[in-house]
Formats: structure tokens, C-alpha cells, sequence
């Protein structure tokens, strides 16, 4: 094929692995049954009764989620399991749980009911995802797509000159088949898909793209791509002066403008149309005025120069990253993205978010700590064959925070909804 | 003075409070004897058997550092304290704290040696930052300057046409005073500095600037800005069409690249010049080759289109920010800055980092909660007057970090540093 | 006034130069009875035979336009004229020029109908603009407001270390207005307006901003700061290491996302309500389908990674900056802005443009040049006191080419317009 | 090939072509033998006396180059070959040519010693121009890589919900040899290389990537697109709610930070070494003060949230695109790019530059009009087959404005090159 599809990848994936057509819409086509009753709601509560936490508890151990070193019901006694996760261990930072669901989803990975955790110090932030959680079932759910995923290291190798450069060139081009196979001995879940470069002057970047399995996989890319540049530096004929394993030109840990570009992580994008008497009813406003809010954020955030367009993909994020083991660092690239809303032919209101850069795992990591795992298997999200569906519940997640915030502004509610929830400063 | 300084507002503040010139540079000159012999050290160390974790909380105890529920000696049973900053609460999220240091500053706010603690749950997180603090100190400690402090609220307010844009103008204009009076009403932590506007066909934006004491300051600049825009609506002789509180210029938890033409929260700059002797012994590189990685690092991320030029600052706000009570989203907009290195004519390298974003608190938020207070007390900056000097220790820390993962990179241990300290999968 | 008022400076310029209130207002509502008939149009014609462009010419004639050097009735005899323009002098490049027009502008500066002249050699460029031309002068005109103007210079001043600069920052606080003095003894056109600061490590960017009257002044900053940089350097109590006069902060003639957030050159907004039925008529296009394309649009731009919103300015003023004998490189810095379009409560077309750095002038540069003169009387925009005007000119120019590609492109007709008017390929 | 190279393709290519790695290796290495002489200079002079004039034109005659048109020796009196460049033709603007050279070129398509027409009012730029000529010149020459070249359309359609999304991936996976086909009954001169998708919500842009021969191509890529949409809406078992042939996503004629990380137009890079006393003698600074004055400019230009890092690009540029009658409009997306210094083992200075979207064009457009044409000519680039080798002299020509501009601010002589060329204001 002699087309790179960009982000048509996964689907080709599904047409590769002998799926027809008709199997793949109607996966696409989602599978909840449109009447399906929604699960046991959390009565929304910011008492800190024990009475009422225990109640919350109960409700979520009903729908079969066990939480018991979260609720500090089991100590952990056990320190050696954090060995790779932590150096000069003293303790914990014990970040507060809030749960908000049910959460319907629709998603070619994800489907059901969900009970999402969030780890915050930060009073409304519950409160807010919780509330467009709500909008979104009532609505029918989220429809989400986990479209591709990729993840680089990017070394950089500079050479004498133009023509040592040309001469490298020509040389790579056709390594790339030996580079897939040096990547196999390193890792088994990871597998190089894709090798780029970049010239400037007398500097070639190479840019080598994964998949990296369940795991969010950085370390698996460092280690794959040291070997090859070792393999390089070694066999080719024309020697770097110096080259080093990572140019910076990744965006690993960074807000960068590749985001809409290339995919780092998953890229996942959610819908829902809110009809128009909830949006009157739930988030206080006409869709006219959540449309005028809308149009007036876009100008806000082209003008200051934002990457994307979105209210605060980075509180839920950093939420969800924060309880359910996460490398929270990815926050600065994940929380990038594109937030649109519409007014449809019958005046309902199409909202969709969509985040190219959702670096996360559900394996490796911090995914196999006690409160961490209890996260995970909240959302049935612990283990192998689960990140596509933990993305597609991320994506639901922040279209939920969307939806609130936007309405709270719109309708004007959002300054009361701080006072009322936010902490008071004495 | 008809001058806007921009961000030497800090210094001329000094001035304006009645230091002579002579004690503002004795201020800047620093205080620590350079002879000072450094803290005792936290012995680095990856087990997690319980005698060595002992010991470490032993030397932080001898510093009078007492960490009672970071190590759960206390428990926590009163859950009424989180009344502000969680909602539908079921427990907790538990991320492991290590501790770096000592870390020493001669910083304008902050001076002495620290122990900074990090909660992360990815390997060789702390070991890297650990090892690049203590290289500063080893260095001399790092020179430290907090310069400035602002956080915004940008409403927006659409007219009709230009005509109503220009009436609207010039009533604003002279309002400025009884905008901040207003504000006064509001808060005692926060006060109105400054008001710019943005216009953008029949769109005005307003971008109300405060600085907001020891608070990062979300919900003060809110408030205040919202009763400052019903007087706007009330009494303006020319109203908006619509207005919300919000246009989404103000970069809150985004991206953006206002980032080093405004600034928001804090902006701070640290620097330290590492002997050549030290960037050979412990970093393992020449500083030839350490400025040959940095020089190629900023073109991979101009190519990249970050904004700004620098390796991980997101790994160690991330980390401070959950030990400490911070609003862990800010990371978004807080991981921008510049690095920088240079040899000197001594052959010594020179490191410096910016953060012009630091969005940090020492009052509010998650401060005061159990284990979030014991590490802010760690770093002697628990509750009033604490902020700037917590500012300075994080741009410290990110320093250290910088230095640590720029040599690991240059000297080729990177990938080895991820396999000896990293989580392995199975 | 303790408050720096941003792009309200021109306004607050005319209350203190002692207009009241409703005499600005009056400025504002702008002179053009409704009613007044518009200019003679330009029948629009690809033709280029003899007699279409000698009838082209006489139209103009009769407005009071003279074209001979335009249209070779005079040769250019007296090279010498050319002295500051160009060196190692050969000849000419000879760019055709289309007339638009009449283009009717209600702005605070700008007033009347106006013919623009476009220089290029890309056809349909002409016919997209003199088409959104039509539109705005048969909607009534487009309101302009030139709002504020500004031109910087970013000196760097490299210092051993923070504590130099923190003393410099000390001194050079208490020096603006010396600098003031010494801008006086350099030129008469430019004044010093602002001071700003960036401290990146030891390094001090200075940012002088000034207006430099009806030039685009790039020559006078340059001079002036250069002269207070040799203040500096000779009496400031602490010596930079290195300095040089632009730090590359300036944005001179290039693309930067620091164009919404501060001026360089002028800052323009215009805006036109285009009625529904002249949207279907001649944009044949509802209001709403245009609606449709310009959300894409933005997500497009948003997308790319694009600085503002816009659909084709540099086509616009690449025409009027090679006809206008302006500096052509700055295209680069001039062609971002944001075009916003809105359908308002009668169902009608708002649109506008907004351009903060419109880089342009009407003395100095290729300003008195033969045909560039020429052009610049076409609009009544040769020589002092017409920047202002000249500006408003152009952003009412822009709106037009916006509204018309913007229509071509919602309407299907973009691609046909490109067959009909460009050259052939054979 | 299941890899996507990126920037390899060019090279690929050759391969493909059956050529052997030693002859593209050779190729590499470049054809000026060493020691030829170079090409007469014209000697500098900002004189507008004729007899100057007559000489250097006499200069450029013994080297082939004739110019009567742009000299006025011949009159244009054909007006009609400017039908399909302009419309509502009055004249012509006349710009002023100043002539560079010679350039000494080492490219994989220039070869040989140029002379460069540079079209501008701006006084100091030829100047600036010429004597980074000539300093490359006396370098032994630039070497330059044009490494490949792409246009892209990119299309949007927007279908009611995700599930619509995914029926037409589905589909539009299969066709693109289909839209190939289509394409080449458009043109003869383009070619469609690649597609690729953007999933945003219920809107998939559709990248398509072409090759346009020696054109520029933007005429070309808008119809065979066309045609390919109007395919697509009509075959399509799932039809998109709305369309548009531009979703604003392509780049055109934007500053867009998909520069680096896709290409429009061609990528060029270009490089020399300037002996460390041609840096002292004509350059009148050491490399080490350029090299300080280079860091400085790369912090000042990230600062400032420049897409890239150069100097003054857009001065050439403009400069060539006005003399050979290239779209002066694309200098907006053309003027971006990575101008890099560093110091040689040796003591004497690398100097690159890369130009990712350089957009030109040896047909069409105003390449074939009187002044242009004669310009091309002066290049040896009028007609097919020749716009690689212009793009290499485009990209040679902005090596030389960097190595002088950077060498007047580093020496400090930049304020008086100014004062000396420039027009002076009255």
C-alpha cells in the first residue's frame, strides 16, 4: 500500500485482521441497547459524614468494585512492591478520592456504565465532572473512538557535513527492516511501525514511532531505540561526530505543536448530543447562549496563543492520571485538544472533544499499587487488553468536564459554583 | 511613573517599600556563607526495607522535619478537613513520596539547604533529581530570584458593532480605581494591579491582573473579577450583548504562549555554574559534549514546536505538586520554560533554568490537608508569607533536574539510568 | 494613572488631548451620511485590451487620479531618486496592478470610497478582492478603528551571573526618562513610549517599544536604541558581559506568536454586517452554509498549529504593500489575525477582521517612489498625517478578500473562480 | 515499502530511478571542481549614476544574462500576456532590482556561480545580501540539499455522528488508487503521493499531498482535489452533512507550525564554513562573538513563540519572489525556518540554514511575464525542469542574508549599515 493512512491506521488494523465491513460498523455502530436503564447513580454529597461515605461505598461494592486500600480498610504493609516506582521512600501523599458516574459510554473499546475515580484537592472539580457525567448518560451516552496510537523516541545524529549526511541517508533507507527486527529482542510489547527523519543542516533526526501494547511505554521506546542507535552508530558506513538518544524533537513531557499532527499515545475522539431541554434544564442555558459562550472561547484561546482549543482537560486528567497510576508528568502533553460544540437541525447541542495525545497505560507503571489497581479495576480497566478502553473512558471523561464547565460559565453559575464548593480561605 | 516595567515590578516593590538600593542588592547578593558546610545527606538508596526507610526519616527528624501521616504513623480520621476540596469522597489515592536533597539556594525569598519531597510513581524520577541537587550543592547552591507574580481573569463582553465597542471604551477607562476598591470588597489576599484590553472585531475582552498573596489564586481572581463585571453590566451606559466571566484568553490550565510575554502565577529564574571537574565526576561528560547535547536539543524543539526549550520540567512539578496540596492541572501551563547552558571562560559549565508560569500556593487549595502540610513544612513553607519562598525551592528543584537528565542524556547512561531504576514488565 | 491601559492608549490619547467625550463618540459613529451615493465603479474586466484599460484610467481620472508612471505615460528618467532604496541597481521589476474599488470605509481615520491598487501577478487575486469590495461598500461600508501602534527594539545584555543582574535591573529602573531624551536627539518622528523587561537567567532582554509617526519606522528604533544602548554600556554601574541590539524577542519580519499579545505596527479592526439576501445574491450562499464553512475553518486553522484565524491576508497585502512602496518582507509579521464571521438576530452576515501588527507607513521606505507615490495617492495616503488612514484602508481591503474567498469556498465556486481567472499551464 | 520516509523520499527516488548508491553518492559530493575560479564580480556600488549602471549591466552581459525588460530598453506593449495574472489592469508597479553575486552553489541540482536579482525598496538589503554572497563565495560555495517537495489540499466534510465517520473511513480507505487515477485526468504536471486523515468529532478533514512539477501548484492541487471530492460526495455510501473543498487545514498561505513536520513547497537545506579569518576580516567579529550573538538570538526568538529560528528570511525572500515573479503572498508560510552557527574543531564557522515550505514555481504564475522571465533567466531557472535548482539558489541566497545580518548585529555594525543604505526620513 503504498499510502501512509495516517490515522486511518486502526481501522486498516481491523480490515487487516480479516473483519468485513459489516462486522466493523456494527462494532462502530456500538453495542447498548438505546433503553437500557442506566446503573445505581452516586448521590451527589459533599458531606464528609462517615455514614455517607460508607453509603457511596456500599453503592459501588453493589456494582461489584471493592475498594479496600482506598478507603484505608487495608494497610499497605508491603513496601517492596514499589520497587521501580519510587527512590528514597519515606511515605505516601494521600490524594482525596471523589467518584462521579455513572458514566454511559458507547466506545468501539469501552461500553457500559462507568464509575470514574479522580484524585483532587481542588473542591468543584468533582462536583463539575460529575454533572456532565450525568448530562452525558441521560443523554444516551458518549459515543468514542480510540482512532490510533504511537509513541517515538527521536535521537539525533550530526554529521561533518551535506554530503556525510546524503551518504547516511542512503543507508538507512533500507535498514528499516532490520531496525523492526533488533526492536523485537527488547521488548515484547512494543513494535516499531514507523521511521521518519528530519534534516537541518548537517543534524538528521530520526524519528522512530511504536506501538507500545498496554503500557504507556516509555521506557519500552528508550530501550528499543538505544539498541538501534547503538546498531547504527556501529554498521554505518558514515560515522556521526556525535549523536545523542533523544533530540528533544519528541515533545515527550512537553506541550508541542505536533500534537494534532502526529499522535503521541492515543488519540481518542467522544460525541454526545445533549437535547435541548436538558441543556435548559441541567446546565441552566439555552443551546443559543452555550453556542455564543462557544464562539466567544475560540477567540479567547486562538488569541492567547493556546495549543488547541478546550476549557480544562487538565483538571480531569490529572484526576483521573493521579488515582489510577499514571505518569502525571504526561499531563503537560495529554492536555491538548480540541473541545466543538454545535447547535443541530433540531436545536439540540452536538458537543465533542477530542485529545490526540492521551499517553496512558494499563500496564507498567504505577497501574499494579494497591489504591492504583483499585482505580483500574473500578473502570475494568487493570492488566493487558484494556488501555484502548481506559483512553475511550479518558476521552468520555473530559467530554463530561467539558460539557459542565461550559455551561457553568455560559449560564453564568461558575463563580457561585467555586464559592460554594471551593475552599475558603480564612 | 509612565512607564509599564513589566517584570521588574518585584524590584521596584522593594524600592516603593522604602529598601535603599544598597540593601536590595545586599538582598540579591544572598546570604549564605559560602563556607557553610552542607546538611546531612539522605544516603541515596532504592530498597524499601523497612530499616532503611527508617533511617532516612531518621535524619529528616534530626533536621526537624516530622512526617506523621506521610508515613502513617497518624492515621487520618477526620475527614471533615477535606470539606472544600473533594466531593462524592471514598477514600484515598496513595503516591509514594521520595526525598531529594539536601538542595541548597541562595535565593532571594528562599535560602538554606532543603529536602524536597516528590511524589511520583515512576522509577529513577527522584534518583535523577536527587542526583542533580546534589551537584548543585556541591556547586555552591543555586542562585535563585523570584521575579514577579500575576494571575488573571479575562471576561469577554460582545457589542453590537465598533461604534458601542469605542462608547464602551471610553466609559472603562476611568473605572479603573473603582475596579479595584471593588475588589477589595472581595478578598483580603488579593489586589487588582493592572487591566488591558484585547479587541477583536466587536469583542472586547478585559484582562483584569492580580496578584493573590500566598494563594495560587483561581477562585480570589475569580470572584473578584465577577462582581467587578456586574458592575460592569449595571452601570456601563452601553451594555454587552452578552458577557461571560471568561473568554478563555487567560490560559487558565492550558498551554498557551503568553507564557513568556505575561506571566501567571510566579515567574522565577535559578542558575547555578557546575566546576568542570563535577560535570566530568558526576555527570560523566565533558561540558564540550553536555553543550553539544543542549545545542542540539533546542532544534529538535524548535522543530517540535514546543513552547519554550527545555527537557522535564513537567517530572518534577508533577511531583512536588502532588506532595505539597497543589492544583496538580496547573502542570499544563506551569511545564514551560527555557533551559539554558554555557560554558563559561573557565571551562565551567553554566546552567540556568526560567519558569515564567509557577503557578504554586502555600495557603488554600490542598495546603493544609494531613500529608500535604507535613511536606510543605519540609520545605519550611507551610501557610502565610511562604510563597515566594516555595516558588524559588521549585525552580531549584527543576534546575536539578535539568542538569541531572541533560548529562544522562549526553553521557549515554539515559537509557541505562531507566533500566536500573525503572518498573520492569513482565 | 497607575494602570498601563494597552490597546486603549489611542483612545486614552484623544480624551487627554482634550476631545470630550461625545466628540469622540461622534469620531466613533463616523462621518458618511447613509444615504450618500457611491463612487463610480470600476466595471470589472479580465480584458486587457487597450481600450478597457484607457476607459479603466479614465473612471480614475475623473475621481481625481493621475497614474503616470503607472500607466508609462511618463518614464522614470532620474534614477537618483532611488538613493536609500537599492544598491547594485539594475532595472526594474515590473508587477501589474489591478484596481479595486470603490471600497467604502467609515473609520476613525478613514472616510469615503476609496480604489486600492493591487500588485501580482496571481490571477483572480483582483477579481476575489474587488468582488468583497463590492460587498462592504453595498452593505454600507466597513467600519474601521485603527486602535493603537507600537514598534520595538529588543537589545540583550548578557551579565556574569543574577546578582549582576539584579543590580543592573536596579539601576536601569530609575532611567526612562533618560532614555526619553536621548530617542529626542535621534530622530523627530519616533518617540519612546514603554520599557519592558525579560530575565532569562543572566540574560536581560530589554524591550523598547515606540511610535514612530507615519513611518513603519524599523530605521528609527534601530538608531534610537542603539544610542540608549551606548548609555547603557558607558554608565551603567555594572557591565554586561556581551551585548548586542536585537535579541531576536522584536519579532522584525517574522512569524510570532507575541502578535496578539503586544503590537508591532498598527492594530486594526474592521467589521461589516452583510445582508442575508446579499449573501445569497452575491455570495450565493445562505448566511448559514457560510456559517458552516467558517467553524470548519477554524478548526482547520486550529489544527495547523496556525498563529490567528484567517483565510488568505498575505494575498491582500502583498497587492497593497508592492504597489504602496511598502517593506514587502514584513508580510511575514503582517498577514495573522483573526477573521470571525457571526449570523446576527435578523439572520444577516456579521464579519470582521482583525490585524494586530499591521507593519506600514506613508513616508520613508519606497513611499516617494514614482509609481509607488502614485499608488499611495490613489487612496489620499501620500506623506505625513495618513498612517492611521492608510492602515484602516488596508483592513477594510482584507475584510473584502475575506468575505469574498470565504463565500467562493462555502459556495462551491472557489475552484471554478481559479479556472476562470488563472493562467493556463500548458 | 511499509515504512513512510518522510523526508527520504526524495532520495528514494533517485534510487528508484536506477541509480546506483555510488552515482547518487556522487552526486552528493557535488561537481565544482575546487579550484575553479569564480565568476566575475559586479563590483559594489550604491551609485545611480547611468554609466554605473551601464557597467554592471555590461558585466552581466558577458556572462549571458540579458535584460531589456527590466533594464526599459524594450518597452512592454503587449498587454494581453498578462491575461490569467491579472485583473482590472491600470499599470504597473515598478520596483527597484539590485543584482547579488556571484553565489557560488555546490547543490544536488545548482551548480556553478550565480548572479541574483533581488527586487525591493528596502536600502541596506541588497547590501546585506551581497556580502553574504560573497562571503559564502570566498567559503568555497554553499552546499545545498533540496531534499523534497509536496502541496497539499485538504478537504473537510462533517457527517452527523461518529458512526457515519467510521462507515466512510471504511471506505475511503480503499480508493485511493481511484483517486489517483482521477487526478491525472486534471493535470499533467501534478501528482497525487499521499493521503491522510484528521478526525476531529463528526468532521474528517482529508489530507491530500501532490507533487506539481516545476509548477508552485497551488491552482493545480485546488482542481484535482475538486474532482476528487465531487467523486467522493457522489460515490460515497455515506454523504457527508456539509463539505468544503479548503478546511483551512492546508497551510496556505499561513504561518503554520506544520512547517517542520510536514513540508509545502520544498524543504532546502544549505550550508557552509566560513574560514575563522573571513569571519575577522569581512565579517569584523570572531566566531566566538557570532556564536554568542547566535545563542542569544535562539532564546530571544523562543521567547518571542517564533515558529523557527532565523534571522531575516523574509527580506530575501520577498526580495526573489517579487524579481521572478513568484506568489510574493507565500512569503508568509516560506519565511520559517532554522538558521544554525556553530564553531568548527577548527575555529571557523558552520553556518546552516533550512527552509521547510519554500513555495516556488519555474512555470505558471508570473514566471513567463517580461521583467520575471528575464529574471529567472539571470538564474538559469525559466521553465520546466528547473525548480529544484531555483529552490537551491533561493535557499543559498538566505544563507548569505543570515551570515551578513547576524554578523553586523554580532560586530556591532548593524545600526550604521543602516544609517548608510537607508533612505533618510526629512
Amino acid at each position: 500500500m503504498p499510502v501512509s493512512i495516517g490515522v486511518l491506521k486502526e481501522i486498516i488494523s481491523l480490515i487487516l485482521n480479516g473483519k468485513s465491513p459489516p462486522e466493523i460498523i456494527s462494532k462502530l455502530q456500538l453495542s447498548l441497547p438505546k433503553n437500557k436503564p442506566l446503573s445505581h447513580s452516586i448521590p451527589f454529597e459533599t458531606s464528609l459524614e462517615k455514614t455517607v461515605i460508607d453509603k457511596r461505598i456500599e453503592i459501588l461494592k453493589k456494582q461489584g468494585i471493592n475498594l479496600n486500600y482506598v478507603t484505608e480498610k487495608k494497610k499497605i504493609e508491603n513496601f517492596k512492591q514499589y520497587e521501580g516506582n519510587i527512590e528514597n521512600f519515606v511515605g505516601f501523599a494521600k490524594v482525596p478520592i471523589g467518584v462521579i458516574g455513572p458514566l454511559r459510554i458507547n466506545g468501539i473499546y469501552a461500553n457500559g456504565d462507568f464509575y470514574v475515580p479522580l484524585a483532587t484537592t481542588e473542591g468543584s472539580l468533582v462536583a463539575s465532572y460529575n454533572r456532565g457525567a450525568k448530562i452525558i448518560s441521560y443523554s444516551g451516552g458518549a459515543r468514542v473512538m480510540c482512532l490510533t496510537e504511537r509513541l517515538s523516541r527521536a535521537p539525533g545524529f550530526r554529521f561533518a557535513n551535506l554530503i556525510e549526511v546524503g551518504e547516511f541517508l542512503i543507508w538507512i533507507v533500507s535498514k528499516f527492516d532490520k531496525f523492526k527486527r533488533i526492536v523485537k529482542t527488547t521488548t515484547k510489547h512494543g513494535r516499531l511501525e514507523d521511521m521518519s527523519t528530519t534534516i537541518e543542516g548537517n543534524l538528521v533526526i530520526l524519528n522512530f514511532e511504536y506501538t507500545t501494547g498496554d503500557a504507556s511505554g516509555q521506557n519500552i521506546v528508550t530501550i528499543a531505540t538505544d539498541k538501534i542507535c547503538k546498531y547504527i552508530v556501529k554498521n554505518s558506513p558514515i560515522k556521526p561526530k556525535i549523536w545523542f538518544i533523544e533530540s528533544n524533537l519528541s515533545g515527550d513531557k512537553k506541550a508541542t505543536s505536533m500534537s494534532y499532527l502526529f499522535v503521541r499515545g492515543k488519540k481518542v475522539t467522544a460525541e454526545v448530543v445533549v437535547p435541548r431541554e436538558y441543556s435548559i434544564r441541567m446546565l441552566h442555558a439555552k443551546p443559543e447562549i452555550i453556542m455564543d459562550y462557544y464562539k466567544m472561547s475560540v477567540i479567547g484561546a486562538v488569541q492567547s496563543g493556546s495549543l488547541g482549543t478546550q476549557g480544562h482537560y487538565a483538571n480531569g486528567l490529572a484526576g483521573i492520571f493521579i488515582a489510577c497510576g499514571q505518569d502525571v508528568a504526561c499531563v503537560s502533553e495529554a492536555a491538548i485538544g480540541i473541545t466543538r460544540i454545535d447547535i443541530t437541525e433540531n436545536g439540540d447541542l452536538y458537543f465533542s472533544v477530542t485529545i490526540p495525545n492521551l499517553i496512558i497505560g494499563t500496564v507498567g507503571g504505577g497501574t499494579a499499587l494497591p489504591t492504583q489497581k483499585e482505580c483500574l479495576k473500578m473502570l475494568g480497566c487493570s492488566g493487558n487488553h484494556k488501555a484502548k478502553i481506559f483512553a475511550e473512558i479518558c476521552a468520555a471523561t473530559l467530554l463530561g468536564g467539558e460539557i459542565s464547565i461550559i455551561g457553568a460559565i455560559a449560564s453564568g453559575e461558575f463563580t457561585e459554583a467555586h464559592k460554594k464548593y471551593g475552599r475558603k480561605l480564612k
